[in-house]
């Protein structure tokens, strides 16, 4: 009788293990996950850039699991997994499973920065983006009041404050430069010097100051040196101040304050400075590491439970036996996958009764994209920059994309922006009440 | 020295407005909205429905406003105006004025009917649209969660209550057979006859149960009866349970008591039933009528302020000097959108000292779209149904949508519902924390 396999997270891991496990006739399988669709992270800073919409880069599982008869979703929240009974318990049902695939993936890092949690914005998940593009659209109609564009008084305000309140919130402060930080600094000032100009008359070519902070000597670590420099540049020349060696002490509503004591007014922090565990992996108990990360065999499976396995953001494979391994897999998409299509494999020939291959991350490359027209890519050892950098970036994001429909909506949005200048979603969407 | 016009309100009428001043030299326009988008408001339905995403309804204010270099925009939310010293006061700055549109449309109407405000579902915003929505859609998840497709268990829940539990989740209950109602009520139909049903395999053909209510002894009221009995045969036909002489007594978090007495159980219920004036209308004082629309004089002024103008939903005005009017311009787009070029040209016949020109509602028709390929069109006299009806209701959304972009965009979906027989934006956008 076909062994129930219950994944929790419809990320890159969970839903790489339930297309590669529908083809074995052993296993049902119940994916899990809070919302009822997948997102493609890669492209989540556009739609905070206003460059694309929500409905662009998310998928609903129903309709991605609607041909693989043995596979069924679950929209609900796990809470709690009894490893004893096997029971996984959530908001909604108990769930049984015989095998269970943890791919909750990875939330923000705040490092217990002081107010981050509270006052910065994360960029992390489709909520966040779309909130993060509010905050910065609010943040330019708000300081467009304080102009002299229209005829208005502010009573008992003065013209000091307006001055300070008007350049806070023309001041986006963008902290950690890897490439998701990289990426959305130069989204951003794409979006300010395509649309926002056109749209606000009333500011300059300087007034909206765009700054992107890392703590480390370069942007992209982890990336050769000269793919860093090439894209410090880069965002150099379209406008972004650059600041390296700057980490940061304190976040407070008034802006940022650095650990040598400089203080950086804005209205708009964004936080892209690190990525830690799901909370649902500590909750679990097991032996973690490095980010929250848990501790796993080579093979992917949790040291105690054989039973259950971890893939993506969220597993620490071990190395030749040794903890922490010699060679961290990155917290990246093609690491997400191999290892959800990995585990499946394994699961298949855990009740074959063969023997479990080992984990072993093929790093294809890395890549990331520098404003319009231009990008540092690697590929093994070789590397690339500019407009074929770019292309290269454009064709797989689209290849990865998951969603013929997506494809088209995506690819039209792109060309839309690359020909007309523009950036089309700049919608306010507020919170609800 | 240009004067300047306030309008507040960027729907058809302000926007209308906003536009025909463009043209005089005379005007600085200044166009206040608490969002910074105009919303298409006859296609909100569609975005309940899953067919359409929000953002192709709607249009960032600051770009359709770009070209006009007479008219600035402003993002706040106006709370009181001081007629006397002819300034407005907002959540932002207070704004000045020579001369003020009120174009603010118009808001829910639940007649006071107990419980509608706290457990309807209101239809009147995109907000309400996304909400409705996702509403819709997580309670379908949630019925599922009580299938037995997953070997789950329910702790402590007996099966008569999971049952109970899941006709709610799949009971639909639409309050209000007007032209919204009856579209949404299709549109909801056709979502679940296509989309659905293969989402959710464990669902079949009647499992989800989509019931029009109406007060009155027919639907769509102010249309010909051939037309109204034409549209109940339609829906009935696609499965939709119609009942007329259905008056709400009150809403429940259970369901619909009916005035007869009957108990309709549902756990989403929608109020499409009426409109009223924006609460802004209220706040002015200024004397009003049926459903808080301010009267007005035939020029659209406001009797006792002959600078400050309605336009729009919010204006009753007078005929042949009786008040109310005989023929109440109904509370549509078009009506907006003559209101509102109407207000433009009254302007600058008053800035000229030139006769100001009394306002006739030009009534080109009504249309209401029932389902896939099938549409009740009135124009003028003739009437019209079926699949020639729809191809008209087609061209004239699309021809007054506003913006180009959103024209392929609404084209596109429309196309790849009809050929694929999807509705795509099945995607549950939960509250912001």
């Amino acid at each position: 009788m076909p062994y129930k396999v219950v994944i929790i997270g419809a990320g890159f891991a969970g839903l790489s293990a339930a297309k590669e496990l529908s083809k074995y006739d052993e296993f049902n399988v119940v994916l899990i996950d809070r919302n009822n669709y997948h997102t493609f992270f890669p492209l989540l800073y556009q739609v905070a850039a206003a460059e694309l919409e929500s409905e662009e880069i998310t998928s609903p599982l129903r309709g991605l699991m609607r041909r693989n008869r043995r596979c069924s979703v679950m929209m609900c929240d796990v809470k709690d997994i009894d490893c004893t009974s096997k029971i996984l318990h959530t908001d909604g049902p108990d769930v049984r499973y015989d095998y269970l695939v943890l791919a909750m993936g990875s939330t923000t890092n705040y490092f217990g920065t002081p107010g981050a949690e509270q006052f910065a914005f994360p960029l992390k998940s489709l909520d966040d983006a779309v909130q993060l593009r509010s905050r910065i659209l609010s943040c330019f109609e708000e300081a467009s009041l304080y102009s002299d564009v229209h005829p208005t008084v502010y009573p008992n305000v003065s013209d000091d404050d307006k001055d300070d309140r008007f350049g806070k919130l023309t001041n986006i402060i963008i902290v950690g430069g890897g490439a998701n930080g990289v990426e959305f600094a130069g989204a951003l000032m794409e979006l300010v010097r395509t649309s926002i100009c056109k749209d606000f008359p009333e500011f300059n070519k300087g007034t909206v100051k765009i700054t992107l902070l890392e703590a480390a000597p370069n942007l992209l670590s982890g990336f050769p040196a000269p793919l860093a420099q090439y894209t410090k540049e880069r965002l150099e020349k379209m406008g972004v101040n650059v600041r390296l060696n700057a980490a940061v002490a304190e976040i407070t509503p008034n802006g940022v304050i650095l650990k040598d004591g400089t203080f950086l007014p804005s209205a708009t922090v964004v936080w892209t400075a690190g990525v830690k565990s799901a909370p649902l992996a500590a909750a679990t108990g097991f032996a973690s590491g490095r980010a929250g990360r848990i501790n796993v065999l080579p093979t992917l499976q949790v040291p105690e439970q054989p039973e259950i396995f971890v893939a993506g953001d969220l597993s620490l494979p071990e190395q030749a036996g040794k903890v922490p391994p010699l060679n961290i897999p990155p917290m990246v998409a093609p690491n997400a996958i191999q290892q959800g299509i990995l585990t499946a494999k394994n699961l298949r020939r855990l009740v074959q009764k063969q023997k479990l291959l080992p984990f072993a991350y093929h790093d294809k490359g890395s890549m990331a994209v520098v404003g319009r027209g231009a990008a540092a890519v690697r590929v093994g050892k070789r590397t690339f920059t500019g407009s074929f950098a770019w292309l290269m970036w454009l064709a797989v994001h689209l290849t990865y994309l998951v969603g013929f429909r997506n494809r088209l909506m995506v690819m039209f949005n792109w060309a839309w922006g690359y020909f007309f200048a523009e950036r089309s979603v700049r919608l306010i969407f507020r919170r609800w009440k």
